[in-house]
């Protein structure tokens, strides 16, 4: 009997995780030797971290410890991936001298904020990125309120998110519901607060139904924000933004949503990329790469109905971490791989706890029947992950 | 019938509450009309700000609205004092052009920070002085931790608290109880976190009984908290403090509980001051002015035992607007005032939230029943200003 194969996979995100979760259930030890490198020891939810960003949820009901979800078949390495290196099969790791060697190499790093070039932005705005960011998201703007009933400076209150996206609306969502309890805790005036949302694009949720759109700039707009449309933010300073045409809003929180690009290991991997991502192929390999399969965030899949590439989502890395595992595990054993088919179910967007917009099939959903959806669908990837265990330890309806 | 005595009241801090409360009790509407101003619409319990600061209770357990304690004949005026005008008998207002005339003046202003010349303090410390004080320190001690998962740099999770008297051990008390909660939250290994305590006199806790002092100093050196006695800090800068001698602690939370002085206004009042206190008579009377009294913090009194001022405390100032009321209302009858006596019941500092050290008549006490007894203090306070029904509302045993 031959040597059981190495398959090694970068980034326990949704792709990697459902990578080596699926390639443990379906191939045996002798079958295939499977490690999972992360930098952190636990998993976090993406798709959630306009909460704890903002402060509605506490960042521990955002991610899960990797060891409780993974069979003990599975090896896990916590460290972060310092390089790939493609000619000699191994990947070097920042914390460890030995390098990982791999017969096959799964890359989910994940993304970084594409800033488009917007001077300042990288060293004055916030990112929604990942726990640590969004715990110092909450703490900053925190701090910012509490030095407001010293200083009486409005910029202190003023809250600027950049980017009118799927995370910047859910995020401004969230502070629509968190503002009231600021205000109460830091004894300020509700109506001193600002929010305000900037787009550089013509509308808010670009490509998402118009009339879900509408329900939910209305919504927001009751609850005070303010929307920017069609305005590119110039320049982002200490003291706040400065957008085109020169009106400078001055805000001590200036939170970026406005986009995400690959994995800068990528990049230097010498694999080919676009903003950091791989355009794959249908079996999501890297091109000219066959022992090489991205996923999630890093991968660039075109959508052929519209001839524009699919949004980087925690559906699509689901997908293609679940498709892949069956692929490799067909392919160890000898057998045939099967071209990967994206499958949208759907896509909500929650506006605060009780209202969200979405499409679910072919239904429009608006109100607390998405907000409801919303939450089917934060369970599904709670039982995909840790079974209905971690659908009751960390599921909220 | 003559009209009524003008009695006005400035502060709402423990002296002009008991006296705005006494009077009330004591004296009718047609004897004497009562006015209180005060800058915030809330009395704060300013024994307890340690807590908050520490982020050990919510700043709301310390501090109580002053309309639900005072009697309707009572006028409150939310407003800051400007200035007091002796001559004319007047009080200038900073919010209102209307100026509040009096027969008798009551004044209970409180305390500033003292900071003995040390160069950088004022502008790069923090100070425990009132409830948006304390909620900033919190606020920005997790916000400094929040930002360690990035930058991991040690000044970041090191709080250098200097004084260690009264103030000063109590918050490092709740500290020690605080920093494991602050760590499992932030993801911060705990032995990362340091507490340095400095102070420039040869002991911790000045004036304590002895044996007290050890069992404090070793109780918190067991959790880690490291002590510089002798050691006057020289400089407070934007990157933490230099002690004599030339060491440099890297800090980015300082906290100066190193003292206390008189308020700005009784300085520029025309009274004669020592570091903005008054050195008052025996009825509480500012030297020269008949009709004005200094409660509290801004007043001084020798202990003739050892022929130095006794420390500015909550027990003091109570006393003192306890007896200055039964005084006031005596004299606005004709009758005689008495002179005022300071009977110390005993005093007993926290260390965190289960241990304690005091001294309670001629019994020295430690560990949880100190702890216990300084609840009873507490409450006690709670009874006085607002009845059992206060104490059952804002008590926690």
């Amino acid at each position: 009997m031959s040597e059981p194969k190495k398959v090694l996979v970068l980034g326990a995100g949704y792709g990697g995780l459902m990578t080596a979760k699926g390639l443990a259930k379906q191939l045996s030890s002798s079958e295939a030797e499977v490690t999972l490198v992360n930098q952190n020891s636990y998993h976090y939810f993406t798709t959630e971290l306009h909460k704890p960003a903002a402060g509605t949820s506490h960042h521990d009901h955002t991610r899960v410890e990797i060891a409780s979800l993974l069979p003990r078949s599975v090896k896990f390495v916590q460290d972060r991936v310092k390089a790939i290196k493609l000619e000699e099969k191994k990947v070097e790791l920042e914390g460890s001298n030995e390098e990982l060697s791999y017969d096959y190499l799964v890359v989910g790093l994940g993304s970084a904020p594409e800033t488009f070039g917007i001077k300042g932005l990288l060293e004055n705005a916030y990112f929604i990125r990942n726990i640590d960011s969004v715990r110092r998201i909450r703490e900053h703007m925190e701090y910012m309120f509490s030095r407001y009933a010293d200083e009486k400076k409005d910029e202190l209150i003023t809250i600027v998110v950049g980017g009118a996206g799927f995370t910047g609306i859910e995020y401004v969502g969230e502070l629509v519901d968190r503002i009231p309890e600021l205000c109460r805790y830091y004894d300020i005036p509700e109506g001193k607060v600002r929010i305000v949302n900037v787009e550089a694009a013509p509308t808010v949720l670009p490509g998402f139904d118009e009339a879900l759109v509408k329900y939910a700039v209305d919504y927001l707009s009751s609850k005070g924000v303010e929307f920017k449309i069609s305005t590119p933010i110039e320049e982002c300073t200490e003291e706040g933004v400065i957008l085109k045409g020169g009106e400078e809003i001055k805000s001590a929180t200036v939170v970026w949503t406005g986009g995400v690009r690959g994995n800068k290991v990528v990049e230097d991997s010498g694999i080919d990329t676009m903003r950091g991502r791989v355009k794959v192929d249908e079996l999501l390999r890297a091109p000219g790469h066959e022992n090489v399969f991205i996923v999630g965030d890093c991968s660039l899949m075109i959508n052929k109905e519209n001839d524009r590439p699919y949004p980087p989502t925690a559906q699509m890395a689901t997908q293609q971490g679940q498709q892949l595992a069956k692929n490799l595990a067909s392919f160890i054993r000898g057998g045939e791989m099967k071209p990967f088919v994206y499958e949208p179910k759907g896509t909500v967007a929650s506006l605060g706890k009780r209202v969200a917009i979405g499409v679910v099939g072919s239904k429009k959903l608006t109100g607390g029947l998405a907000a409801f959806m919303k939450k089917v669908i934060d369970l599904r990837w709670l039982y995909l992950l840790g079974g209905i265990g971690l659908v009751l330890r960390k599921g909220k309806l």
